[in-house]
């Protein structure tokens, strides 16, 4: 078995309605050293797969068809074995 | 200037409905190899702050009364410089 780790974030550029939320509620609770916050979601996959590089490929591919919107996130895929 | 990530994902035994819902679909897509997903957010701070250990401090601070929910959530904290 191994785990995928797919981390997507916004492109450079593209507005961080969630993360400027967080600079303002911060801030409200006296966090003043906070200047900027961005948000990123991780998606862990359990995988029935032996071979690393296939796994890497099939996780793009699902990036590519359904976990990454291609106009607004980028996303990196790291594999590794499960113990 | 530091940055902090924290990394919020659900507590072992928490239901994740979107980490099912991402099994679901991609199953719907073929992705047959896929057994589990587990979802997690991370939250990049940008801190005008340059003591590490009192970035730690003020990050776990902010976990507490904003950005996590101690019901449900766990969460890790680093710290690194910012270049």
């Amino acid at each position: 078995m191994l785990r995928a780790r797919i981390e997507i974030k916004l492109k450079k550029g593209v507005v961080d309605p969630e993360g400027k939320n967080i600079v303002k509620a911060l801030h409200l609770l006296h966090f003043n050293e906070v200047k900027e916050a961005g948000v990123a979601k991780v998606i862990e996959l359990l995988l029935d797969e032996e071979d690393v590089d296939r796994a890497k490929e099939r996780a793009e591919e699902m990036c590519k068809k359904l976990l990454a919107n291609p106009v607004i996130n980028e996303y990196s895929i790291s594999i590794e074995h499960v113990h």
